[in-house]
């Protein structure tokens, strides 16, 4: 069994707090930045790599784990962690979003103001809809090979305690900021009582698989744009724990705060949702992208936050600096022989120049990737370490104010 | 300037022996095997990774590199090694080989027995033939962007000087096993040619770069399969040597020993070169594959050896045991949570499973290729050591029985 996830409230400055997540695997001390692992790895780095690079903990993906190599895999080498030689804590995502995103192209969706009101017949041939969400689950396609496939409630969680993560999060319905009021009335009451279920099936995992470190189920808030709803779904997500709890249930041990957020609004949306929590619960955004949405959600009272950006811009070569971000692809690298950024410093900045990454880079090597990865997950790290240090030290605003401005200042940010 | 390499011999079994290199940057225990970094990076690997792996030295090739990013760049880097953050001994290779088999296929050549008669115009457009060697040189199209380019036993001494590796070597030209013996003879006659002009343009160009650290040039034997031949070749490479030395110039300070090489008859040809050898000179065997081609070439006394086997077997799943090769693409290692090989250890059969290494392949992650090649290189390299070991303790024999007897064993090797 172990400890269950449990979290401990340290300095707050306004709404934004510092505090340290207990897990079966270690600490988290928060604000943290986690890393994602989708498929059980951080692309292109080894583990030794994602701690050198100040990793505190990784988050990985249902959906993606159970098409491949399939949960009963990761659940009989002894769970996420120890399948990929990761001895820390860890997340898994429900595998709502991507099975709601993922073929039908989550930016897609977006521009389809009417995608929810036909999601009709995906066996029918409609090449683009890959899902298709009823009252009970969702049905999809694999994007690996386009077969069919059943996403539940109780499905995600018996997944979920398959992968054996620390934190999973409960099935929840993806809404974008293009769905109608309506419809996302009634997704934030479907995902309510999808949470339910979650709690129910997670309970019984948990008596059934006793022998295994206990896990933490989290809710999710959904809710869009919405005010009234984001704090009726936090309120319903809290009424359903304390029922668990009444009942002799397992509850939320934190909650994720989920769904497309608009840049401009997400520090608002996100302190809806918080002011409505409980403080001694742990509080997960998930998926933001840029240095300036870290300030937001952390000033909201958000205590992690997962983000496929440093990954993903480091593969192709986007860097970020402390005076904005770089492509080293621009062939104004090719005999710049400094690092990415000697005053940031680090492994990278310290060993290699912007000249040989632009080599490395023209040369489609694997280790342009693995440099870029760990520069980047290492500027995004050390910017929430340094936030937690700011908190701590009641140097937050002066701490903000510098970094953001040097970040952002538009002469300093060439390819931007 | 820094110490020109040199080696000093230590124990002898029949030609077998050991010895040590010295080299500006480190000194390299023999025999040894040298990983490829053919444009700068081992593939996959960071510096430190080849470092935790054994590995003593790396060798780059001077065609991919004067192609991208261009030696000057190199050059101004301060050297391949601090390029590419290796703190340690480097080789380049001349690009003779790549320039002859880039874009023509190596294979292709071989099944071509007129290919060397009728080299003419490469720009008529027949697709395949992308090199044209004449007396002075080869004119060839890149493999990158199919400009044309040209190479002469000069130009590959400038470019190796601008690179910067503590050993260099003569360029050559390519011969296959399909060439007529007349045409081998006459390569024989211009690689010597070449090789009195590698001589010259070393001398003049180790003067004019007196500030950089010494390098050491290695002349290369060519001869094909015949005895008469490549006795020639090296006598007459010894023979420019001690004209050179007689002159006031540098000579060489190694040889390479090059060209197709028929498996079944490597040691005895290799065995006919070293003969003709002096002791106290180190001899390099470019390019083998195979476990027993390295028990072949160190019978035969030569010292080092290249080989892109390990890294690129391992970038497909490929990897080595005690009992024979598998490739871990496999479906039966789908549940297999043992190391790839628990007896042989190391870092790789330590941490991950078969099984996670099989997904990770499977789901074409990064991290598969770093850590088939991490296994392989350290399988190589210790193979090596081991054979140096056994050199050094009189048990040769019997390490070399068992380990092939038991590498090679029809039934330990289901996936051969």
């Amino acid at each position: 069994m172990g400890t269950e996830v449990g979290t401990e409230v340290g300095t707050e400055v306004g709404t934004a707090r510092t505090g340290v997540i207990h897990t079966p695997h270690g600490d988290i001390a928060t604000p943290a930045f986690i890393p994602v692992a989708t498929k059980a790895t951080v692309k292109t780095l080894t583990p030794e790599q994602v701690r050198q690079v100040g990793a505190q903990a990784i988050l990985s993906n249902a959906y993606h784990l159970y098409l491949q190599p399939g949960p009963e895999i990761v659940d009989e080498a002894g769970g996420v962690a120890a399948f990929e030689n990761w001895h820390g804590p860890t997340y898994t995502d429900s595998g709502g979003f991507q099975v709601m995103s993922l073929g039908v192209g989550y930016k897609k969706v977006l521009a389809m103001d009417t995608v929810h009101h036909n999601r009709n017949d995906i066996r029918a041939g409609e090449k683009e809809r890959l899902a298709k969400v009823d009252e009970d689950g969702v049905d999809f396609k694999s994007f690996i090979d386009g077969s069919l496939h059943r996403f539940t409630p109780e499905v995600s969680m018996q997944i979920q305690h398959q992968l054996g993560a620390d934190i999973i999060f409960a099935f929840d319905e993806l809404t974008t900021l293009a769905d109608t009021r309506i419809y996302q009335e009634k997704s934030v009451e479907r995902t309510h009582r999808w949470a339910k279920r979650c709690l129910d099936e997670h309970d019984r995992l948990s008596r059934a698989r006793a022998d295994k470190p206990l896990q933490s189920l989290w809710g999710v808030v959904q809710g869009a744009q919405y005010e009234d709803l984001r704090r009726q779904a936090t309120r319903g997500l809290l009424e359903l724990d304390r029922q668990a709890r009444g009942e002799g249930k397992r509850g939320f041990g934190g909650f994720g705060i989920g769904g497309a957020l608009e840049k401009g609004h997400l520090g608002t949306i996100v302190g809806w949702v918080t002011d409505e929590l409980p403080a001694d619960k742990p509080r997960h955004l998930l998926g933001i992208s840029e240095p300036d949405d870290i300030f937001a959600a952390v000033e909201a009272g958000a205590d992690t936050f997962d983000c496929v950006a440093p990954t993903r811009l480091g593969r192709r070569g986007g860097v970020y600096t402390l005076d904005g971000r770089l492509n080293l692809t621009g062939a104004r690298f090719k005999r710049d022989f400094t690092g990415i950024d000697e005053e940031f410093g680090g492994y990278v900045s310290e060993n290699y120049s912007r000249a040989y990454i632009h080599h490395l880079l023209k040369a489609k090597e694997f280790l342009a990737g693995t440099l870029c990865t760990m520069h980047n997950l290492k500027f995004m790290i050390r910017l929430v370490d340094n936030i937690r240090a700011a908190i701590q030290d009641g140097t937050y605003p002066e701490f903000k104010a510098e970094f953001l401005g040097r970040y952002y200042a538009p002469a300093a940010s060439p390819t931007q």
